[in-house]
């Protein structure tokens, strides 16, 4: 049985996709062993018979599956023992909300605090693609979209995080009593700027910083393992 | 026991605010009877004592509460017959993803579609502030906002409703096998553009205007019976 989970993979091999994330840790919430792939961004369209443009990509024995909602639905379906799913299947469209919510409204906050620095630890060959391709996204030069000011843009960030920490003041996980993949979705685009924007976005005391560190312990510390980037010296601080 | 919701009213009573109807869904869940106070833009400051800047505002004999979201957790622990949340308490973060992605998704995908004809029917006394108000927000003239090709925005809202469009191809109700909260949440949200917008934004065959008309029906036709808007001649159509 060969289960390959293909991820974005910076120069020194850093896995910080916060789409890749989700899937890791949907993964390991099902006991599912995967080989995790390091892939840099132009050879994603290659990495598997079909071309797909993003990772997640997941190749389960032969059985290819690509973007996370949807591997999420797969591996329910065909893994359905620890469901991903606490509050039922037919809350479904609850969990979906939360997802492009993260997708349309967290992961764009984030954007201006991490541009500058995926592009320079991802992979020498990658940048130029990235460069322009993101540009053309933003409509302005990465430079510009970083701004003059990450202080603002992390108070706005938190600000953003206001729903999760309603939640998270009430309850250990957005799952409830026990993670599920809600809490999958929030950590694993969490854990992208932690490993690799070098301006801190969560303070210490935060009740969402403290359920972050709760997810990064899940599964013998599968988020945790993977290294923090380092703090820029002329960063906002906490 | 006096209870009154206070509500945005158009120049002709019409009562179209995305927020106001989540709320009115809501008493109408609980069975709660209340008397629909209808407000004009410059009016609301000084509806109830305190001051507040939106509506709607609920005051149940004397306690007053605003925000839809505040009013929605207010009603649900006062009342907690025929609860808001078909799939617990627990569930309330997921319910509040819904709800924000409405608010900071959905929402901003219509005003496009709506300013013009919201300057239009309001009171006249009402449109400069609204003018003035909204032109900052978007930082350029209402007309600029609306833009040229509706039918290209039209099309923009339909996409960002998938996830509810998925859900609804599986089940009657956001809330699952009978209408709650999330539905509230979605169709007061589409009750605005109905009210107000002279673009047609459903699709008929479309299985979100199928469930849009079941909660229209919803507590004798309490949606129903506020007034679709004319729709204009030279509209986008189906």
């Amino acid at each position: 049985m060969a289960r390959i989970l293909y991820e974005l993979a910076a120069e020194d091999d850093a896995r910080f996709s916060p789409y890749c994330w989700r899937t890791r840790f949907a993964l390991a919430h099902k006991r599912l062993d995967a080989e995790m792939r390091g892939l840099g961004f132009l050879e994603i369209p290659q990495a598997v018979g079909a071309p797909h443009r993003t990772v997640p990509i997941l190749d389960d024995d032969g059985h290819v599956v690509s973007d996370s909602w949807a591997i999420a639905l797969y591996l329910e379906d065909k893994y359905p023992g620890a469901s991903l799913w606490n509050f039922g299947q037919q809350a479904l469209g609850l969990y979906r909300a939360l997802d492009v919510w993260a997708n349309q409204v967290l992961v764009p906050a984030i954007v201006p605090l991490a541009v500058l620095d995926i592009h320079s630890r991802i992979r020498p060959a990658d940048r130029a693609y990235f460069r322009e391709s993101r540009e053309k996204r933003l409509g302005m030069a990465l430079e510009q979209a970083a701004g003059a000011d990450p202080a603002t843009r992390v108070d706005a960030v938190r600000k953003l995080l206001a729903p999760v920490r309603d939640t998270l003041v009430r309850q250990q996980w957005l799952g409830g009593s026990s993670p599920d993949y809600a809490d999958y979705i929030v950590a694993g685009t969490l854990q992208w700027p932690r490993v690799i924007c070098r301006t801190p976005l969560l303070s210490p005391e935060d009740p969402v910083a403290q359920w972050f560190e709760r997810c990064l312990d899940l599964f013998d510390g599968l988020g945790r393992r993977m290294p923090a980037a380092p703090i820029a010296a002329t960063s906002a601080g906490a």
